[in-house]
């Protein structure tokens, strides 16, 4: 049953290594449980999920650009560590008409001072952070409304 | 029928001028109008809210740690311009065990400097920020499951 | 003879000190001398002066909002130091359509470095500093032809 | 037996939550503990104590005009989160004669960074910090002094 | 008739090109149009004007000396661009005994960061600034009482 | 007729998005559009072009070092968003021989504050920006003398 | 035969010294060894040049004016030790119509830090720099096409 | 009579100047005279004194090791000019066990920018600053409690 | 014969153009010649090497969590240029257990201001820089000891 | 009898005002009073002077070429505000080879921050500050000898 | 038998308190402890050893200067908090020809920001820093090899 | 011939290397060569001399108050390191009545930006710089006239 819209659920740098990586900051989640949650959240919502995970900048700037070629619903963007430094992923948000909602399982704020400044956020639709995994299904919840 | 668990939503300062209030930044709902939304939701989900408003930083702290003295389920709390200025309720905030969201109708981070670093957000249990008045909603669905 | 245009006149923390504190930078006048100077002035300007102090910050975002309320030709606002920490007073300024003009006794660029930014300047229509009690003169002859 | 020399004793945001609020920090002692202490210390020493404590800034800068007002031999100030943010207080303090001083239980210079800046010990006759409970008495004898 | 207190109403860089330049930060009026006003009101107040308009720094400085060896009244003085950036016109000011008014017609706390700091404003009597061509007469009101 | 010089011709992130995004920004021509013009003027100065695109710092850095090793007369780079943020492009640019010019279709020194540092400029022969696909033209006649 | 657009080539201070002035940055080439190349380069493109230099900033900002005012095709503007100072020819910039095209010898990012900051840039349609004598000659070129 | 309970007071540079020293700021009582002072205080609380000046920071880094080698109650530290630029000082106070206070005869904050940072305040137990010779005393009360 | 601890010997940005590449810096051993130096040293220390190098910061983040995965002894890691501005490496080393070591060829303190700062560092076991190829040799010599 | 070495004095803005001029900070000795007390000296050192005082910093720059096209022994250069804040007059001293030398009344580190760095001092020679009128006396005794 | 080369290994502040400082920080063993395996694997090198300790920068100094005097093979550093104030060691470091290596226990980008800053870093050959006693081991071996 | 005016000239850190270090900035005069010029100045100027070097900053602590003590006509001060980072120093000289001269052989300024700030120069009379042995001179003519 092909044409529902589509969400691009999109991950930096390290968040393959969910579950294993500083439980006490990430939660004990791997990404599968969370793709697993998002899926029959989306399932409800009348959503089908894309969801993909890399180490690489660039990887993330093709996909966001992709997303808005595919004519996505929205993005949901964990950046990561890229969140902090990356021009690029700013770029790429404004260059695209798909609205983007940045996404944390921890709060930012309550990290290292580095952490408090974010180049996604400065561009992006909106932002959910500190749920743990809970931080993906409410942006979803976000993303079908949008 | 008492005893449903109950969630404070408390107003920083202009909060009452939603609608009137720069409508291009904050969106054209009233205060009332987000509070008849929540107020719907909360039925769904089983909470009872309280709903307040002030313009005086004390007024925050006062409520944050009533909402506390309660046992409330959960605090939202939209700080206003206090959000970028106040140790007072930041303190407030980690002096209770009652969970702090943080709720944005804009996205900060797309303002003006000043408006990017976040005492609440250094001490709240996490954001949701940018989506207008489903800001609230979101966070009112995120502490139904605290 | 109602309907003489009103100008709200407020005044922040520690100008009831006015005369007593610090006459060399603040001068001799306490704020009744002023305010009986101002009335006079308004009288022939053909405006209605109401004319408030308070120590607190939440009173005169109240009182920002209320002379909007109330079709006000103008607020004088000396906002003591709030001037140079209230985000809270910013944001009233910029959410009313009631013009605000700040007004200083002193000179605040000639004192503590602090002093030198001004949030409610970033907000207001104009500034009058460092006439003493002629600033208030000066700036109701202003809001006497916006 | 009236006419004993007064010293006010004023508190800022949270310290209502003394002895609740991260005992690892403020200690087990609630804010009446502190008073009944010093009540005890200010009879030996002459003195009669007024203390007060509210999460308001505008109270603070009240409670400091009026303990000059009334003449008071001192005031001893806790500022709270207050302390590194609010000009207005240290405005006050600059407006009276009676001398401040200021007071904390923990050490800010080992807490968080924007804890270091003290808008009061800008205008603060001086400052016992990080002895709990044990600041206050040692400011009120240093008060007696005066 | 000579003899009338002379103030001289002294403008820097670009102030040539009002009118022309960027009216809607600006307004529409010429200097000469500004002049023109400012006669009539100098005539009013008893005074006599000498207006002047120069890019160059040095003749700011210069004629700043030369007000105070004529024994001004006065000086009007909206430095432009060397408002920001220049510690020889502070020094200027300093170094006489005739009184200094800065005039702005916009609210330089309003535009870029770069114009929030001003260096004659740290030497000056008093400032006036955002209200157009009405700064310079408020600030001639101003002189015409000091 | 092999052997003419060549010139690499490289574009950082969302480069391939040109003419669709922020077209009042970076104009409306595609990168494809300035690829023609540009194989049109190296044509006439007797170059050859090799055109690459790419999101991904790693591949500006692998092109760099290829056009060197190639033997290339020079780079134009324009880095997008990798022009603020990237040591290791500058590095590249100095671990290499061929000059590298760099180009940018706006001026980002109109641009927000964190577009006015450069690594690339700290590294580059020269700059060229601000005159639209024009800019690429003016630095391959630049390339064509050096 | 007249009437040919004339561009205005503009130098700042000190560039009367260049050949003599550490070549090592500024290069061998007087100011009139540029200004014949770019006379025989303008005369190819159907311009007229008005080629001058002065260590006054004020002379800059006249001759910005005077430019404008007699319809200059556009300002090639080498601002010198002005650019990284002069809110004065910033301003000037921005007052005027006709484009103004920064034009730098060297590279200023290669250079101290207080180079790197270019008030120029911030108002200027675009920059040539690094590129030695031809740096006036691709601007020349990009102004013809303006 | 051995074993009563001994507290070391260190004072860091300068302070053999006082009573000659800046009398306005530092009072006007020599070092003996606080050591006669602080003597007989010690004796009614039961506490022996050893009490030291030194020029160079290697000794006070010393003193501090050598109070914790033998045990005593606690450390009284005036760092004077040290405070401000010591880890020496500050890392051997973490190096200890014995508690450290410091102690300052005037307010710091009350003086240059650069007194307001104490690198012996991050590391000591607590603070006394502001009351003259009555800082060393109100600081050796508290050390008779530790 | 299997089995031997691994130790990964991963290399960044422009380390493949050692040899070729500011060699006053860097010095004239090609990154083959310090394989062959470690290889050498490796077989003493019973270690076998995997040495890698890239331009891509996501390879190096790959790496990082791929020698985690096959339970490496330990992780020699020279960042290059990403030294300075990878969070994404600085998060992969925090969510690994394996240790890794930071290595530089030259000393970075002596270098560039931008230079100064080490994300890797920050969270790194520790750190060999300034050496040359004995910089790798020394950081084998350690990782054998881990 | 001709041909005795000549040494420039230039002064920069406000320097006319001496023995005006805040004497406090200045002293009482005029410009002339210096130039003769110069005059004497370079008559004993067998030295020409050309004395000259300006408010534009233009003319500074100009007169730094002209000393150095007339082969001058030295120039004396007290720059006035001009210190603090040119880079035009950097670059005149780094553009030509008579050796310049910085001289200042008062001791600029005495007094404002904004005076603590010297554009000037970054190019020059030397520097003499803070004996008044001798600075210019023992700066025209180092030239002698330069 | 002398004439072995002989490295000085020279430790600042607090160092003589290792084992009992901060363990958790600094490791279990005392100086005396890596002195006893530094002399063993000096033996092994064939080189003499110098070991010292001082709490006074000055004596750093003086020893750095003295083992350049003797002819050092090399220096080992570590110089405990001196390592982020010290200009004195900075400018013997580079007075000096004899080779000094930075050695730290841990790792100063693991701690305060404080300790990121190296005026040690800034002057030395190189560091070593992170793996406890073994970095004065590994320094050591690097120091036999230059 | 007892009773001359006794002069304390002060060498701080790393002075004693003279001649040796870095001659490039300092020349290639001993301090014994500087000694021997300055002893025969003394003479002729009817003043004794009293030459010091130490690398320990409490000596010169001492060694300031030491010339206070015994009335010394004047101090010179070269603080070596010690300029830019003892606040002891600084509360030195201004603790005592005889005028202290900071003396350098190189111009800071030239140097690098950790050397633009003195902590000297904030307290001292005067400064000369840049003049190599020279200043030293210059220094004690100025001395001679206090």
């Amino acid at each position: 049953m092909a044409d529902k819209p589509i969400v691009f659920v999109l991950n930096g740098p390290n968040l393959n290594m969910l579950g294993l990586r500083e439980p006490e900051i990430y939660g004990a989640d791997t990404l599968d449980d969370i793709a697993d949650m998002l899926d029959d959240r989306a399932r409800e919502l009348g959503l089908e999920l894309d969801i993909r995970q890399s180490n690489h900048e660039g990887h993330l700037v093709d996909w966001i650009q992709e997303a808005n070629a595919k004519g996505a619903q929205a993005v949901l963007l964990n950046g990561g560590g890229f969140t902090h430094t990356s021009v690029a992923i700013h770029d790429a948000i404004r260059a695209v008409t798909v609205p983007v909602i940045e996404v944390h399982l921890s709060n930012p704020h309550q990290r290292e001072e580095f952490r408090h400044h974010s180049y996604i956020g400065m561009a992006a639709k909106g932002t959910v952070a500190g749920f743990g995994a809970m931080s993906y299904r409410l942006a979803l919840d976000a993303a079908a409304k949008l």
